[in-house]
């Protein structure tokens, strides 16, 4: 049989349009190609959402490689903005334009066709498992946890996981990311006692409190850094008060921060610090301060060994490029496969996605096809 | 001729609906009433605003006295919630009802009643100048400084002025205002550059900026008072941002103060502070602060003296109660006349001013009258 191209595949599922929660056809494209090739195909839709499980091999085999990534995109915002259709896929000088094309339809589209050609070609003994959700631009709640569960009670297992999002900054091959920053975002609302502003000793402004607390949450080092993550980041993200009159001191005021963490903090020890710095400065103010925490992930790392060596190499001998390993951005569904085995990410150049005109170099997507191919040869050999 | 009634005069002033800038004929009513009593009447109208000038007597007379009000009110806010009429200047319980009933109809129609009796019944050796405008509770720029630059250029003086606003917090007589603070609002925009809050070193976060800036201003002491005044005050009155996106820094965020000021300073001292305090918080944040700054009235004081004791002791002859010489609250007209004479504010208890159900005691429209009669009695003595 021939190879699958992976730019064709990549365009046929940019031609779907499916902006989260859709699916328009993108997963019934791969599981017909992956069934063709002799993988086992479960779906495990939650929530309106379809989840694609695809198994190749003996279920449970110790030798298990993973291959995890999503056909769900972010709207296209903006249509007029586009100079290229957004679902259409169009090639010019060498370039495919799309929303997905690299967030990250490219990136299935090269390790289903490099699993594909791999089994069809030098059936491995070992397994592969390739789990694709239409939930990672959404809530993220349906998609890939989902599909861990139904491994979960299925008794499917995976030794290692790649996930193939976008990781290069700027030039194809420069990085892998082994690991994310957890992210919390912290929303306060202080209340005080409203007021003529002539009179502000018979009102009590909540807005001098929510001053002193963001400049103290925002002038503190949460760490410097550490082993493999960089400094946590802490960013006030917005301030309110709505209040359109000069001579009234207002009741309320909101503020939200959100932290980027690195591994010497847990959601828990940082929803602690905020308490006590809120309380600290209520009690200072003699106002009221709720705190609401949402967590969004843990941080999360797999350190530097077999799994980031073997992707490492594989990337290496295909652009001749040493990869950095990055904890680097922000979140993405590896912070639910890391509770399962031990994951890294790897895929192409992320500099359009999520904007207009999303774009991919063509070549690029042959070349992420033959790394994952490389990093399956070297997987089984 | 019978004496002239207050409360019937305040009454016939009330169900007209004056609200700023409609006179809605309320200044007719009393041009006829001075008309009748021998005062010479001019107009004083500006920018669709009716303003009233009346002198009794020969023009620049040394010994003249004057009078400033405004018969503009402001709007009624929600007719639902009020249980009596707002313009029916219905009595109750020996309560009249209605929107401008304290504030200051009852006070226009107490010094018209107490005027016209006294050059009636007792015509003085001097002149009595009334001055009444419609445009005291909107911007103000048409009203009683439209009835001061006609006054000036037609050679019109007063030796003295008493403003008949509403000046006592809760007893009739306690309080006479010989001054005001001044009032300044500043406004902020701070501007950095938005980002993603994954990546803060690559955005300018302004919040920060605006955090530290408005601590500052909060917890600075302006002064400790001054000998006729208290502290001056600083309220911070709105922040707002406007992000709903926690995963993104903004760019800008607006911040207001507004300060009413004593005589330890000036709009313009003021304004330099700020921008001291702006620039220095901009270039250790490095970021753009511009700064806008309205000053709604300087400071100003008629110490205690000739005018105060004179209308002191009227008030503790009419009421026995001795009223306390203040240069608390609001702003108010009394700003623009002191640049013209000197000035001292007494009227009615001011509680319900501005509110739903304004109301004020029908006996107190009578002891006020009493009061500016023998005001006029005893300054022409
Ligand atoms: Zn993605
Ligand atoms: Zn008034």
């Amino acid at each position: 049989m021939t190879a699958i191209d992976p730019a064709a595949l990549t365009a046929d599922l940019v031609r779907c349009p499916s902006v989260t929660p859709a699916d328009a056809g993108a997963l019934d494209i791969l599981a017909t190609l992956l069934t063709d090739a002799g993988f086992h195909i479960a779906w495990a839709d939650r929530g309106g959402i379809r989840n694609l499980f695809a198994r190749w091999g003996e279920k449970g085999h110790a030798t298990t490689f993973g291959f995890n990534g999503h056909t769900d995109v972010v709207p296209i915002g903006d249509e007029g903005a586009w100079t290229m259709p957004p679902f259409g896929a169009e090639v010019k000088d060498g370039i495919m334009y799309g929303r997905g094309t690299t967030d990250m339809k490219s990136g299935v589209a090269a390790f289903v066709a490099a699993a594909v050609d791999f089994v069809r070609n030098t059936p491995p003994d070992g397994a592969i498992i390739i789990a694709i959700t239409g939930d990672e631009e959404g809530d993220a709640i349906d998609g890939t946890t989902a599909l861990l569960e139904h491994m979960e009670h299925t008794g499917e297992k995976m030794d290692v996981c790649l996930v193939g999002e976008p990781t290069c900054p700027n030039t194809m091959g420069e990085m892998i990311k082994i690991g994310r920053r957890g992210s919390l975002t912290a929303f306060f609302t202080v209340t005080g006692k409203q007021g003529h502003s002539a009179y502000p000793h018979r009102a009590n402004n909540p807005l001098p409190a929510v001053a002193r607390l963001m400049d103290q949450l925002a002038s503190y080092e949460l760490d410097q850094g550490t082993e493999h993550f960089d400094a946590s980041t802490l960013a006030v993200v917005t301030i309110d008060t709505g209040n359109p009159a000069t001579n009234v001191i207002p009741a309320e005021c909101s503020a939200t921060v959100n932290i980027r963490f690195n591994d010497d903090h847990s959601g828990a020890s940082l929803t602690d610090w905020l308490q006590r710095e809120a309380d600290a400065v209520a009690a200072a103010f003699r106002v009221q301060i709720d705190m609401r925490v949402k967590i969004s992930g843990e941080s999360f790392i797999t350190p530097p060994g077999a799994l980031s060596n073997l992707v490492s190499a594989a990337v290496q001998a295909e652009t001749n490029i040493v990869p950095q390993l990055s904890t680097t951005g922000g979140t993405s569904d590896a912070r639910f496969v890391k509770a399962h085995c031990p994951v890294v990410e790897f895929g192409l150049v992320g500099q359009s996605m999520h904007q207009v005109d999303e774009h991919v170099q063509v070549a690029h997507i042959h070349q992420l096809k033959s790394i994952y191919g490389r990093i399956l040869r070297d997987y089984f050999a």
